[in-house]
């Protein structure tokens, strides 16, 4: 007969919160890079940040308690980096890199806690806005799409009994591992998790990454999660993301100068970073537009992350802009990071294996993936197209183009300007599954 | 009805080791800060560390099962400085200061492992010898004991029902918290966890260092316990040990040169450390001698560690000395170590209270007190009193007089010489329970 810890059931029972976010490390690695740049250059900037679930058909709001969601978002806002985790951040090196983060940077972490937000519910959806200074703002992009995603899986859960939630992981543990297996026969491999945001859950994401680590040896080289990265000592991963070329072009005066944006916001991260950390990201406003006017010097950086593409055509474009540059793609690399699953991962490392270096960053569907697994057969339990973007810019509205019409964002009548001074070419619309 | 994680349970029922030490900072802080002086001063001392059980009366070799014992030495001598750990070690601040560990000597524990053991089996007891490099035997000291009396505990309990076991972990936490209570009664206590080395375990010291934060709040200074500090965001407490004028006596050359070696080794010690860090063992072969031919300079140090005479004599002795020297008792620093419990503390404290500052390092009594605590009425719980001294160096027989004969250690012949070097006055004889 099992024996019960009592001291342990008790306080469970009277947990008032079982808290999402526990430690501001758990959130991607790319946003502390990119935190440290936005802080020195563009400390006045305000920016906003809004959830946007782009799968409509999921009505969140009538599945996640708002009191709950108020209590998760409350609760992050109460957590500060501790001295052990702003050693670990001052003392590790990144990328082969040590001291990563100024003193001066570290220093004004220890003072950080995440700003308010504005909550409420619209026809169905949670508007969730983070409005206040971009070095504040930015910093809700994670926990905020964390703690709405495990919220939702949790009230998919809530009803069920312990044997039907015991098979469910038993079978998402299986589809893993299978996928790890696949995984096995790429012999020059390099994957890491990107799955964070996106996540089921935080300790599932966990087990995830330690099945990798496990399963996949040096093929598995690292985490965008800082608090697992520091954890399970592997290597944090990440470089820049839209918000930088959206909040540049948002604040450029005139359409000159937002063709300029997203070359001027290179110029920048060159400025703060160096070697493995020169990954461009191509789609913003359309991978064909930024390509026919880069500059020389880029096909210098080390690769770039197409992330909105469809990977072969998106990556095969990329090499011919090398090519055409005179440079040879086996010595560049090139990052996999939109809606992964192994199929699609299997598919672009054989198409390029031995053209080009390749990494594939894996989020939802490697720390979310539990479609089919209900033994109750219901869906609750699938992953959503859930964003959170910055929306403005000092007031001014913030667009996203992509190469895939149906993740664009912003105003109608800016993406339309937007679409004139970039051109629309090479944009081909595509499902966005997650 | 219970549903038991198949995996984890198949999992733990093919553990060939459940390792008792599992972090080389599972160690007491002062062993790090020798070992930095040790390794700059002294590379070349070779020194022997031996186990020696003062309770004679538990044969420890009939309880403990050698292949055990050696699987749990084994396992140690595996594991090494993780990156996360010498990160936190460079990074942290320790007493106020930080960069106390130099990036050289952090280099140098990278590679560290502990070195070779000599186990057997003598008359019931076990024999087990570090020899080698003083720089590596020392790291010994501390799991050497814990693995010991963590074995020790396990042969206790290898046989106890669930039952027995969840009513025996109740009753020592109900009396730890007595004793919390009892302490909180005392407003300006200092209170640091000594109790690595005797503890009944490694999970059940962690409960202990976590029950007095949140029971004794900033009345609780710290834990020598390294892993513990760095896990809890605590203080780490320590400064030095006998091993340093033990090593220094047998080195002397002669009468004169073994009369100077207690001071020697303090001029060491404030070459590299300052601050609350300049704490005086004074007791090593006797504190009257000590007291009687130390330096001037020395009562501009912190304070003092009276670790085997009386607390109330030891320290009045140590308060005549330092009004002697015409300083105010009240700007110094006692720190009593010696098998204090909750009746000495509070007799001490109360005793000494506004006359001079006072510290309490915590030891066995805290982290290994289950006397009475088993319902089997069984004594196979009650801690002893296990050491783990530096015996020889260079070849050299090793000595400590302490002020309680009972504690002296060494060779009969030279505890005589000491004894006409240094005087015998002022030693008392007392039982040594812990």
């Amino acid at each position: 007969m099992a024996v019960t810890d009592i001291a342990t059931r008790t306080y469970n029972h009277n947990f008032r919160l079982d808290p999402i976010v526990r430690s501001l490390l758990d959130t991607d690695f790319y946003k502390l890079l990119m935190l440290q740049m936005i802080r020195h250059l563009h400390p006045e900037v305000e920016a906003t940040f809004s959830l946007i679930n782009r799968t409509k058909t999921v009505r969140l709001a009538d599945i996640i308690d708002e009191a709950e969601l108020r209590a998760q978002l409350d609760h992050a806002r109460t957590v500060r980096f501790t001295r052990k985790e702003l050693i670990w951040l001052a003392g590790n090196s990144f990328y082969g890199k040590t001291q990563m983060f100024s003193p001066d940077f570290i220093a004004w972490l220890a003072d950080f806690r995440l700003p308010d937000y504005d909550l409420r519910k619209v026809d169905g959806q949670y508007e969730l806005r983070f409005a206040g200074p971009w070095t504040h703002t930015t910093m809700w992009e994670i926990p905020a799409l964390a703690i709405v995603n495990e919220l939702k899986s949790r009230a998919a859960m809530r009803d069920k009994g312990r044997f039907a939630l015991d098979v469910l992981y038993a079978r998402a543990k299986a589809r893993l591992w299978e996928k790890v297996e696949r995984l096995r026969d790429l012999p020059d491999l390099m994957l890491s998790d990107f799955g964070t945001r996106r996540r089921h859950g935080f300790l599932w994401q966990r087990w995830c990454v330690e099945a990798l680590k496990e399963g996949l040896g040096s093929r598995f080289i690292g985490t965008s999660n800082v608090l697992l990265a520091m954890d399970a000592d592997l290597e944090a991963i990440g470089t820049n993301a839209h918000e930088l070329p959206m909040v540049a072009a948002a604040l450029a005066e005139g359409d000159e100068a937002l063709a300029r944006a997203p070359y001027r916001v290179l110029e920048e991260w060159r400025e703060h970073y160096s070697g493995n950390l020169l990954i461009a990201l191509p789609d913003t406003f359309g991978t064909t537009a930024f390509l026919r006017n880069a500059p020389d010097w880029l096909a210098g950086w080390t690769g770039f992350r197409p992330d909105s593409a469809p990977p072969i055509e998106g990556g095969e474009q990329i090499i011919r802009w090398w090519q055409a540059h005179h440079v040879d793609p086996r010595t560049k690399l090139l990052i996999f990071s939109d809606g992964m699953d192994i199929d699609s991962i299997e598919r672009t490392y054989r198409h390029f294996h031995g053209r080009v270096r390749m990494s594939f960053g894996w989020g939802t569907n490697l720390t979310n993936d539990f479609r089919g697994c209900d033994p109750d057969g219901a869906s609750g339990l699938e992953p959503i197209s859930l964003v959170c973007k910055v929306t403005s810019a000092n007031g001014r509205p913030a667009v996203k183009l992509s190469d895939n019409p149906a993740k664009a964002t912003g105003d109608p009548a800016e993406i339309a300007r937007y679409l004139r001074v970039f051109g629309g070419e090479g944009r081909t619309a595509a499902a966005v599954m997650v």
